[in-house]
Parts: C-alpha cells; structure tokens; sequence
C-alpha cells in the first residue's frame, strides 16, 4: 500500500500515520514523488484504503493488489476445459445448453428435449426451483421436476442443469442433475457457494444483476478455495437505467474476463435480454465476443409456457442459431463439440 | 390489459389474438381510440405484455395492475407501527439502531453498549454471521457473537438486532435476538424470506443493491403473505456509475415508499455511503426526508475495527446526530422514543 | 388517455377529473373494467400523466402513444439505406469507418489512410474539435485539422468524417467533411441537431452516456424533422456501475432498434470498451447482432497516439477485424461494400 | 506513476517498458515491493495507464494525481462565497432560487414572483430557451421569455436566473440575467463552458445525468480555468436503473462535494424526482445534507402549466418548505440570507 500525502502535510501529519501502522505491527518506509511524500507500508496487510484517507495530510492511498487468487490466469494459465458427459466447456470449444425456463411436465419436456437432441444439443436445461419475484407467480415444482429432467435427460442420453436455490437442496441436486446453476440472485449467498464448494459437480456460476466482473471472480473463489474447481460462469446481463430490454448484456465482459481468468463463461442471452427477436443475434454476437457457450430458453409452445414464454426460442429458430453458430465459431478457432 | 393496434393492422390480426385469449379462456371486447383498435381482456389474468406484443398488427400491450397486495396503503391505508421492547417504528415515532459492524469479543461490545446506552439507544446491532465479497475476509463469530450480543444486550437493556444469512440459522436466531435482518443480498433470497415469514420476530427486510422499490415491496409480500406482518423497510444504497460514494443513497425513494405502503422505513446511512463524513450528514437528511428510524454503525475504536471501520462513527459523533435529530424531527412532526 | 380509479374511488374524486378533462376542453367517456371505474380521454393531446396521478382515487395513468414518428417504421417500413460516396449503411450491407481519435498532423493522418486504404476502407474518420473532460487536454487541431482530413481524404479517395462540437462551425464542416459526426455528449444538444437538421450532410448521431433507445431515436427526429433525412444512429457504450471496460457497450439495442426504426444503425468498440484487447471481438459481435456498419480507432502508432492510444488497433489488428467480417457477414445475409 | 509488474515478470518485460518510457522522454527508478517489481516514474507525465498495462508483465498501473486544480480545497481551503444582488450562496448561507419552470407569459410571471417574493424570495428562476427531449414539445419563449423575466425581476426587485443552451446567447444573457444556468444535458458542452468562463455572471453549473462528482468539478474547472470563479455547482438527480422517481437525487455527493471543493453546491429536488410530493421532503434533506440552497420550481397553477406542472409546488407548499428551513438550518450553523 501507498499513501501519498499532500504538498501541505506535516512532519506531524506523517508521524500520526506511522504511529498507526506501527500499532498495527506493520511497517513503512518514506519516499518522495513530485515533492511529495509517500509513505510505502511493507508487506501484505488488509488496511481499509478509507482507514487511512481520513487521516490529516493524506491525498491518496493506493493498494497494490496482490492477487494470488486461483481464478486468475497469474495462478493458472492456461484455460480450464470443463467436460460434462462429453460437452466441453473452455478452451477452443463451444458447448450449448438449451432448454425450457421451467420443467412444467414430462410430456412438456419429452416434447423440447426430443427435438433439441435432433438438433444436436446435449445438454438439457429445465427449472425445478423457481426464484420469483412475485409470491403470488409459479414457483416450480420442485423434487418432482429434478425427477422429470432426469428422467428425460436419460431418455435422450443428455446431461441435465438445474438451477439450486438454498443449500437444504444439495442432496437432491447431487442425486439428479449432472451441472448445478447458482442463479443471478444467488451470486453472493456464500452460505451456498460453500455448500457447493463441497460438490464434485460443475456448478454454473451466473453473474448478479449489480455484480462486476471482479465481484463475479471473487464469488467463484469461494467455490475453487473449497475445492470445487469446476465452475462455468455465466454472463446474463446487468442492471441499467435502459429498460428496452430486460437487462443489459454486457457482453464487454467477455474477453476482460478470458484475459484475467482460466474459467470458462458462457453467455444466457435469453434471460438477458427477455425479447424472443433478441434471442438469436445476440446468441451469435456473444459467440463472435470469444464466449465458451450458450445457454438458452428453447420451448415446443411458447404461447402456452408457464415462465418467460416471450424470450423463449421455438426449436426452428433454435436450430437456424446452431447453424449459424456452426459457421461462424471456425473463424475464431472455435467449434461446438 | 389493453392490446393497442397499430393503424395498419388487419381483421386477420385482431382475430389471431383473440383465438389466442380464447384458448386461453379468457373474454375481451374491441373498441377503438384516436383511430386504432383497442382490445380489451377482461378480469384478472396472468398474462406477460411480452407475449402480446410479439403478435403482428400491436403497437403497445398495457396491464392494468390490480395492486391488491398487502404491502401496499390501499389494502391498510393507517401506517404499521411495530413495537420492539418500547421502541416504536413508524407512525410519528423515528426508532434508532446502532452498535458495530461485527461482533467481535465481549469487550468490545460491552464498551459501545455501554456508550450507546448513555446517549439512550435501545436497540443494539451487531453481525455475527458476515456476508463478505471475499472469501479471504472475517466471517464473523457465528453462534458465539449471537450470545454475546444476547448477553450484552441484556445487561443494559437493549433489544438486539443480527443479520441471518440462511434458512438454517433460524433457530438461533428465534434463541437470541430481537430483530432479524435481511440483508441486501439476500432480499432476493425467496428461501430465506419464506422461512421468515413463518417467524414473528419482527424483520428489517434491506433493499438490494439493484433492487426497485416494487422489487423491495414484493420481497415485503412474502414475508406480509405468510403471516409474518412485522416488517421494517430499510434504504440502504443503490448501485450506480458514481464511485465517489459506496452506493448511491436513495433518499428519494422514501416518500414514494411512504405513499405506496403502510410498512415503516429507515434508513442505513453507514454501509451506502461508506464514508464516516457522511454518515452524520445523510442522518440527519434520512429524517427530515421522512423516514422511520437509522440504522447506523458505532465503534469504540474505528482504527481497530475488524470490519468496516472507515465508516463507523466514534461515540462522541453519534451523540451529536442524536441531539440533531432531537431538535429537526419535530419540525415534521417525529421525535425519538 | 386511460385514467384508471381505485376501488374506493367516489363520485366526487370521478367528477373532479371529468372538471379539470372539460377546462382543458378534453371530451371522456366512461366504462368498468375489473370493478374498476376507467376514464378514456378522446383525441390527442399533452397531458402529463403524473398531472393526472395526484388525482384522489386514481390507481393508474396510462398513456397510448401515438408514435407518428419519421423514425419509426410504422412511418417507413423499408430500411433506410444511406450512400457516402459509394460506401452505403443500411440495408445488407455493411458501412466500415476508420482512422485515428484526433488528426495530429498531415504525415501521421497519411500514413495511417495509406494503409487502411490498401485493407478496402473508404471512409476516414479524424477528430478535429476535441471535447475533453478535462480542460489541460489536447483540444484539438481545429480547421487546420479539417484541411489536413479532406487532403488526405481526397489523396486516397476516401469521404471524411469529424465530429462538429458547436453550431458555429457549420460553415467549415460544410466545406470540408462527407459526414458530420454528432458526439455522445451533444445528443441532447438541440441547438446543434436544429442546425444540423438543415445540412445536406449525412449525420453519425452517436447515443448519448445516459440515454435510452427511445431518447436517441427523439434526437433522431430533431434531425428528420428538419429535413435531414441522411441519419445514421450509432451505439458507442451507456455508463453503468462496471468499470472493467470504460462504458458497457449495449448491442441488445441493436435488434431493438433494427425493430423499431428503418434508420442504419453502426456500433464504436473502440470509445465504448476503451481497451484495445476488446476492440476486435466487439467488432465482430456487433456485426453478428446485426448492426450496419462499424467505427474504428486505427494508429500507425498507437504508443505516440495524443489521444486514446490504448484503445488504438494497430493496422495488422484491424486487417484481421476486415478478413473475419468478409466471412460471418454473409452468413447473415450481409456483406462489406 | 507506479507500474508493478506481476510475480512471473521477465528482465526483458521490465526492459521493454524501460525503453518505452526513455523514448518518451521520462525517467523512472526500480523497486520492490511483496516480491514484485515496481517501476516508478519521475515527474509529471500524461501517460495513458492503459498504454502500459498493455505490456507483457504488468500487473498493475497506479496514477498519483497532482491535483492541482482550482476547484479543489488544496487550492483555496476557504469557502467561496458568491453573492448576487445581497443573496449569498456558500459558507453559513442558504440561497434559495425559485420560480416556473419556463416563463409562459408576463402575466404568470408576475403572479408567481409576487406570491414568492412575499414568502422572502430574492432569486427568480424562469426557462426561456428550453431544452426538451422531443421536438414537439414547447421550446420556450426565447428572448421575449428573457425580458418578461427581466422586468417582472426588476418589479420585485428580485435577481432573475435562465438557463442558457448555446454559446451563441451570451449576449442576450449578458444583458437581461443576474445568474447564467447551465443545464444538466450542457455540462459536458466545453464551447459553452469556454464562452461563459470569460463571463463575469455568476454561473450555476448542474451535475449531468450521468456524470461523476469528478467531471462535474472538472466541468467547473473550464469555467474557473477561463477566468469566471463565481461558479454554484448543482445536484440535480442522476440516473439509475430505478424508475420510480424520475431520476435519483445523489444528497450523498453534498459532503463529498464540501470536502473536496470550495466551491457552493445547491440542490434542485424538482427535476431529480419529477413528483411534487417529494419535493418538500427532499428539499429539507438536501438542507440537512449540508448544502448552500436549493433552486425549485414552483407556480401559481401547475394544473394548467406549459411544462413539468405536475412537479411545480404551489406557492403554499413552498411557504411550509420555506418555514421548515429556517426552523432547521441553523441546528448545523446555517441560515437563509
């Protein structure tokens, strides 16, 4: 850490501080720049920068980072390859999860997965667990629906995601589904990310609506300090003032993130933008944006849907996005595996 | 709702919407407005706009909300005053929470209490189970700092006031405090809510980060729809692109919230701005805007706080918000009890 | 204008609406809708909803905007298609401009023309009046930098374009540049747009920091309404809470916009990312999410750069951006010309 | 400047940046700090950050800003105090500015500043170059709108203030205004800014919707830089995801603001939550928050007014305001003038 003081500070503005940090057990040593004093404290500490900007004759305090987290690529770098039932997920692979917003009934999801899996796509996506803004709207149906995706997901040799909402589920979600999805509201419910830190499964970790990439990081850091090195994470748009579309998706994010980190991320265009004639260009922006993935809502009868039937693809259009995506990932070294 | 029709739409497209009521089993009627057709459903539905406006021949789908919630002042227009050991929130009456961050050790709270008492605060704070961005960070005290808190409390009698962080914790918490709190990240955290609700401990429920005050009112419902009706609102900070602060205080939001709902609100000047300058500044701004209460973090010594000790107050600034507070809160007709 | 009472709303609040309609010499009439009482004021007019709001009983105002628009493509379905010395936006094509943030002077504008000329670009760009945050920055080579920009233009038979910061310097724009480019910062300049309104120079309007879809195509109509109907819209990063790249850069608002207007629509990765890495997949993405064209900071030698050297690509970066659009465009039915 | 290089940092990465610098001229030391190196460099420089994060190595490039700048308290520790016709803005003082939001008619005009003018009013506000979103709203009514405000001013003998929307108006409100307003959607207009800084009018300068505490002083470092340093900076609401009032009114940036700047700030509580109801409120907090006034729009019948009537106080509600501020302004040492 630098704290920089101003061209009016003290002997005794500067001895107050060293005071400080000398009862703090750390230590310093004093230099100049543009004539102005800095004080350099030695080590690694977890002073607050705003500790210390309080202090009479201060202009700046700057930390040096340390940053010896394991999802930079300083810790590791090269790309963390995420390989579920065959679907990689990193490196010069394109894996794509598709699938209703909520498991509504067997037929309903026999119905999406039997035409999804003609596509192509082997990895089935369904809610079970709704989080929902509204007490008074579906809430999923629970065990019943982990059954049902198992179940089908089996049928058409898939692998099946579902979204956990509270760390009294985990017995459940190790027994049915093969990725679990900590959702854009769960981001920072640490008590979770803990839980899952104990897991064996790849746990796709979606950005919180307010979240920065540093904050999306640091939330997979929990999942990676207790052992749990599989994790997707997923960019689903951020909170903006426009609200021409749901949210904005910041697919920005993208190469900040691959430069930083090892971790793969994959893209939710459909929850990001809640507009079905969004859905597909943005599918393909985020594919040519360096993404490891997709991972979209796909629904055999939209109009009738429980759950976000608008923003939901029909498998037409679905399979029109395969293809193009199919085109265009070779001109980046890329291909859906 | 309404279906609006943009002025080249065709017979063909007006009757393709209303198969699409009809299957659905809902009646609707036409009319026109300023030359454009008007389609108008009748009752209660739970259509989404977005699935309407995806329908060729609409200009604008508009839902006519029906607001019958329990949160809001037309389902209990008098204001809700909740009551904890005397102190009263709501109505004309400003409640006041303070104390640390965290709980850290006997001492340490024995000595604010003890100083918060003399001021004459009677509602004590303080985090025994700490949501923090890094894992790296103090995690707080868990069980140990709820009866800390417990104990402390009861020795000057003090109400007491901890953060839940999941589900789980909720017999503790029914064992040991007074109010339970909500945090801002977990406003979202249905679980969390659904089992709350089921509690009659009062709760002071914290707007998210990137929450609106209808998403804050909804998260109220769920506490107000399971029976729990003893909820405090509290304003915490939003984010925005200004960093000069931690979070953007959002004091207008409190007349609107006032307006709209029964519920008290108060409000958390020390973790939205983050700052200890402007902790004492936004207080006193928080009451004379209206509001219900603060919540606001003291320490004994800021300088060896284990959390957040840039912006707590020092007892000495506390008891001067207090006497502000004392002289302008009759000015609109509150005063402290 | 549907004016919707609550249900406790009496005759009297009824009749003090129908009073005020009737001064304002607004005919309503009146139906039922969910027990609810529903005024509909006939014909156009100005009313500001929340004038209507503070009405006692009313629950809800809502407005049918009318959208008689020249943006919109309710007043023009086809696309339109803007043609700058052969290079054209809009429709399936793909308009590409190019060049360095500010003109510094005639040998490094040369160079850098000289070598995208030979990669197929046809349009250069070249700041000349400069706004800065701050006042001790380069401000710019003024005139002498417009001369310098229509001598290299015409060496390589490129069309130029600059970005005019005040109303005053119409006459020099006029006289030397092919497309006047409008800046974020002056979206919401209406004494700018009005004059530019009565130019016969095409227009680059780019999105102001904080403005929504529906605000920049406003601006728009500053432009049509005059008789400017040579408008090219352009996305170029709002301001949110993240700070990892410099703006996020929001092309969920191109299919947005590609909906609800026949204008061309281009995208800057370059001012919205502010980071050179980024520059190339955000290129390509937004070509993918169906935009019509790009705008691009190219430097021969970005370290020197006065201005925005960081977010420079260097020409070999930018060939590579050129040979990756000759191969995803078509896929989508579009191609660079 | 300091560039730390990362753990893994090679002699030729250090060496690379060594001739980058000695090729611009600037001289640098090295250091080591946990185990990394650091590269400081020497003296004051415009260097990018993002030029030299871009090489191989680097871990992080921290700026030691000299802020040197006039706003700044380093600068002048003392409040700047701005008087206009006897009415202080700054130091213990509380201006107040109220008025229409635009000037319709002499008739309105003259209404409103005599029922103000007998609440105590010295300054009247009045918009006669209108800014508005659309180009079919009501522009204003431009130099006739300045005389009316002028003589009704005069009749009163009340200082008159308008906002001002191009450079080319200097003359007109040289001539006919006491305070020169730039608007929120100007304050990054630096032709307009370098015109009034040679203008010995005093300037209120409002905070743009999307613009940091940081632009807007250095926004105020164009007027001061030129020359003009009766400069009244103005918060005036920010915008944010939240929609329920028309933008968020920032208080938090008032002890920010005092803290860094000698310069008043005043507040406008009518634009930032566009609903009469808040108005009062937040008019009271913005005092309490420690700032030097407020500027609201008030009229004599918002039912009927031309523009932004449904956030207009009546003149009786302004009165209560007016009565409330002088009851609490002096408890933190402050008073109207």
């Amino acid at each position: 850490m630098l704290i920089v003081m101003n061209s009016k500070a003290t002997k005794s503005n500067i001895d107050n501080i060293l005071d400080f940090l000398t009862k703090k057990n750390l230590k310093a040593d004093i230099s100049d720049d543009e004539n102005k004093v800095v004080i350099r404290v030695k080590g690694k500490n977890s002073l607050d920068t705003r500790e210390i900007e309080l202090f009479a004759g201060v202009s700046d305090v700057i930390k040096i980072s340390s940053r010896f987290l394991q999802s930079t690529r300083t810790y590791k770098p090269e790309d963390t390859i995420i390989d579920v039932k065959g679907v990689k997920f990193g490196g010069d692979n394109v894996g794509l999860i598709a699938g209703p917003c909520a498991v509504e009934s067997y037929e309903q999801l026999d119905n999406i997965a039997c035409a999804l899996s003609q596509v192509g796509i082997k990895v089935l996506r369904g809610g079970t667990f709704k989080p929902r803004t509204s007490p008074y709207a579906f809430q999923g149906l629970g065990e019943e629906g982990l059954k049902i995706l198992r179940e089908v997901g089996d049928k058409y040799g898939m692998a099946v995601i579902s979204e956990m909402t509270d760390a009294s589920q985990i017995e459940l979600f190790e027994e049915y589904v093969d990725i679990i999805q900590v959702g854009a509201r769960n981001m920072h419910n640490y008590h979770l990310l803990k839980v899952l830190s104990k897991s064996r499964k790849p746990i796709v970790l979606k950005r919180g609506l307010a979240s920065t990439v540093d904050e999306l990081l640091m939330s997979a850091e929990y999942l990676l300090l207790g052992g749990n090195n599989q994790v997707i994470l997923c960019e689903r748009g951020i909170r903006t003032f426009e609200k021409a579309t749901r949210n904005t998706l910041d697919l920005g994010c993208i190469p900040v993130i691959k430069n930083l980190s090892h971790l793969p991320i994959i893209v939710d265009p459909s929850h990001s933008t809640g507009l079905r004639m969004a859905v597909v260009p943005m599918g393909r922006a985020a594919i040519m944006a360096g993404c490891d993935g997709l991972i979209i809502e796909v629904h055999n009868s939209p109009e009738t849907a429980l759950c976000d039937g608008a923003q939901s693809l029909y498998i037409e259009q679905y399979k029109q996005l395969y293809e193009d995506i199919k085109q265009i990932a070779p001109v980046i070294g890329k291909k859906i595996n």
